[in-house]
């Protein structure tokens, strides 16, 4: 099922010296392929590069964009619509935790099948739950999509045992910050709302784009703090990711919402945009 | 120099959807190989499989045992003083965070050759500096040993560079935690404190057998909450790890310490408990 690549052509095994591996000491992004090209691309590679130099780790826009290239060209599967993972990890080699800074960094690159979520999705929205698993707060890599995510395997797998689409995640403090997979947007009373990830939680490229989107069009989104309170009080709710644009969410434990013209709107905003999951 | 092995033997390589290099799915035990034998077994044990119950892996103490035992027994180098790195994961297979729980367990045993400190380490002290990286708060792994350990990188990467023995990290709400390989005790008027570890740090086995031991001599230890002011005001401080037993500490950044009678005595009950490391 799965390709996986590094620099260097086809890699089927990985050294278990791997400083990801061992300590965490890498990030990676999760990249929409669409007719065989990488959707959202400059979003993701800044990201990276971002965390790259957070994590002191070696790499360039080029390589990044050179490898996942040649992965996909290399790909013996359909790349009509797929998702690619890149993982960029601290060269193994250096024991223990510290290690010079910038250190060099390894690339691997997967790429994998992947299906189009129900059109039902996005006509009747999902269900969701509050995990109970919380997310620290005040994390040095906030924001950051590194390799560090046991609390959202934790998270994840409660949605998993509950069979819902998605869970809420809070942080110690008690605040909303994302799902496990997805970003979160509260509209209340014609404001738009998400949650500030700057303690925990990931930035994602979605959330990025439709905050993009609504502000060129003269709407703002607060990025605030937000409570369990918050999502009471909402009259709608819709959560992003990168792989399935915006997709409503019609319930949360006990909060129930309709989907309302503002989601209908950030929707329509993203199909016209090319998020073609998104079209009616 | 280093061995790598699996359930099955020896493993050169590691499966690249391996969840502990995809999410840091995983947990891993850093035990000193003394004599051909592991030192403090039971102790690593115990947070191992508490771990694994935290993170819903499969496996038995007995298999992790076996793993170990194995290794050792085929390693190709002198273990009479050496290091073994157990690595427990979420086996291989299931994509996205989610996975049910409880999921088997993958073990990986690595073997490597260690050397012992200097003694002029535990005669003379050592040189520390308070890390400018901070721990998050509130993890629902606290305590825990996991693949998560960016923190840690990013930290100990700053001791590297300053050229120091280890740098003591502060979680993001100011109070003390650990050092990064270590835990920190502070003696302060004949009171010895260490810093709680319910909200983010490792919960050391080397730690564990320091307050065990004081306390069989009617000594306790108190757990608590401590600060950078706790460290300018105490008369004493002393690190601990698994591989080192006990060291004294001189300097942190401004703040100098002398070692005083109670470092010596917990260096002489870690050496009559057979740490030899610890023996003047």
């Amino acid at each position: 099922m799965s390709e996986w690549f590094d620099t260097k052509g086809k890699a089927l095994s990985l050294d278990p010296a791997n400083r990801g591996f061992q300590y965490g000491d890498g990030l990676f992004e999760t990249i929409a392929i669409r007719g065989g090209k990488p959707r959202l691309w400059q979003s993701h590679l800044e990201r990276l590069v971002k965390g790259c130099e957070r994590l002191g780790l070696e790499t360039t826009p080029d390589s990044l964009e050179c490898v996942l290239d040649s992965a996909l060209s290399g790909c013996e599967q359909d790349t009509s619509y797929c998702i690619a993972k890149i993982i960029v990890t601290a060269a193994s080699g250096v024991r223990g935790y510290g290690r010079s800074a910038p250190s060099p960094g390894e690339i691997y690159v997967g790429v994998f099948p992947a299906t189009p979520r129900d059109k039902n999705v996005y006509r009747d929205g999902v269900d969701t739950m509050l995990c109970e698993t919380r997310l620290a707060t005040g994390s040095p890599v906030a924001g950051l999509k590194t390799i560090n995510r046991i609390e959202q395997v934790l998270a994840s797998s409660e949605c998993r045992a509950a069979g819902l689409f998605e869970g809420f995640t809070r942080d110690a403090d008690d605040r909303l910050i994302c799902g496990t997979i997805s970003n979160v947007f509260i509209v209340t009373n014609n404001r738009i709302r998400t949650p500030s990830l700057d303690r925990c939680g990931v930035e994602g490229t979605m959330r990025r784009l439709v905050i993009d989107l609504l502000n060129d069009q003269g709407t703002g989104v607060e990025v605030c703090d937000l409570a369990e309170d918050d999502l009471a009080a909402a009259d709608e709710v819709f959560i992003t990711n990168s792989q399935m644009g915006a997709v409503p969410v019609r319930r949360c434990g006990d909060y129930e919402w309709d989907i309302g013209s503002t989601t209908h709107r950030v929707l329509g905003l993203l199909a016209d945009f090319g998020i073609e999951e998104c079209r009616a």
